[in-house]
């Protein structure tokens, strides 16, 4: 499998906010994140590398660094890449993963029935990103949660290639734009709606969201760059699926919703239902 | 083989001098380029797509269909991509193509007494420059031959293959940033020295030199872009190897010089020999 992801200075990062090296890690890991949605084991990256003219040679360094570690720690080689005078900083990436073809489930396979789950609760990196200008918010532990949740998230390799080896999981993508948003493109994809019952929200997120005064929940479905991953589960399967998962890749596999008949996503409100919008990245915002 | 090469606007092309369809075969081709200096067979290709706000749907379409323009005419298959803002178009490719590990030679291989060897005339990108703000000064089918080398280059994949079967070629690569420099980092590679003695000048290029009061051999040796193949040939086999070059692939195989022990570039002038600088392209000035 091949992806290829883009990171743009003041698109996706600011320098006053991100240092570089976690910058580099970030563009890294986002790539890895779409191998480990299809199951594979990464191999090898390539690295176009736009950078701006204030840019120092200690700046590239920082930013190569970042991506090195990452790559690392996912046994990914840089292979290559390519360096050019550009407008602002641009980290273009493509990485490579292997994969036996019929174990990738991609996002169509989602049916009606199926239990939408995620790997790990959600909200912690955009927590981090609120860090910026409300250092004092959160203590110690959870600051620690929402920094490295935001600036060295860590892609499901493991647990993409665990849950990819099971039939019971018909479609599988990683949630870097929201889970509304990409819970929404599975189910156009799938040619089905879902149903969200209850999302898991980083401790980080819901304290994080308490002292603003905003919705724990809009943490979970709209922050995005969590790199969780979002897996189509049969119903019957579920919780033997989830209780081996804890005790191979530790962690539970959290239940979000299910999937029904018909198009758009919906939430409990109170007793009733309501549509719920996708609110997450937008690319071209 | 892979391979990875950003174009990025105002740095490699502006949008009013360069219609976008053009840019975007420009950065198809740069990229194929690289693999047919492996003698590879193009296979597949991802694009990630950096877009400024004042690029509308047009402007991406046309830069999309000059890409599948390129990859079609080299039987490449763009895969898939990504798309997100940036200060300015960022055009970031990568390519991967197949070819047998034994023919791959790469820079590294040049030996003293081989024939330094281009694939076909240089400069008529460069006279295509010129073109945008002096279009009358070429008749016009060398007005032809400078637009078509500036905005449709056309990679050397077949002849890159032909020359990678050959044990007699020991090293290759494509001139992308002028034969100058090519040539000159062929040499670091290869540690050795080249010796220039003549370089194919394009016909559109000695014809601008000349209205310009400009060296024709400058546009030969230090206009970037030509996406001619250099090659180093043993030197005893390569009136053999020129021969059934032309019949086969056609057009001549150029010597253009010799590789030498030593270091560093040097050229006749006169009676003398002098050092040559790499004048071509800096991928960060």
């Amino acid at each position: 499998v091949i992806t290829t992801d883009a990171l743009v200075e003041n698109v996706h990062f600011r320098r006053d906010t991100m240092p570089l090296r976690d910058a580099g890690w970030r563009a890294m890991a986002s790539n890895i994140s779409d191998l480990a949605a299809t199951g594979a084991r990464p191999a090898l990256a390539t690295v176009a590398l736009g950078v701006s003219a204030d840019a120092t040679r200690d700046d590239i360094l920082e930013l190569y660094r970042g991506m090195v570690e990452a790559a690392s720690a996912y046994d990914c080689e840089i292979a290559g890449g390519d360096i050019t005078r550009a407008p602002s900083l641009v980290i273009s990436i493509t990485a490579i993963g292997e994969v036996r073809p019929s174990r990738v489930k991609g996002r169509a396979g989602a049916r009606p029935g199926d239990i939408a789950a995620v790997t790990g609760p959600l909200g912690a990196s955009r927590a981090g990103l609120h860090l910026a200008d409300t250092q004092d918010m959160l203590d110690e532990h959870l600051r620690n949660e929402a920094l490295s949740a935001h600036r060295r998230p860590q892609p499901r390799v493991e647990q993409g290639r665990w849950l990819a080896a099971s039939d019971h999981v018909h479609a599988m993508m990683d949630i870097s734009d929201g889970l509304s948003t990409d819970l929404s493109r599975m189910c156009v994809q799938s040619n089905c709606a879902a149903y969200v019952e209850s999302v898991p929200v980083a401790p980080s997120a819901a304290e994080m969201a308490k002292h603003r005064g905003e919705e724990p929940q809009l943490y979970a479905l709209a922050g995005g760059e969590d790199y969780e991953l979002l897996a189509a589960v049969a119903p019957r399967a579920f919780a033997y699926l989830s209780s081996r998962f804890a005790k191979r890749v530790g962690g539970p596999l959290h239940a979000v919703g299910r999937f029904r008949e018909g198009s758009g996503l919906y939430v409990r409100k109170g007793e009733r239902e309501e549509p719920l919008a996708p609110t997450g990245w937008d690319h071209l915002a």
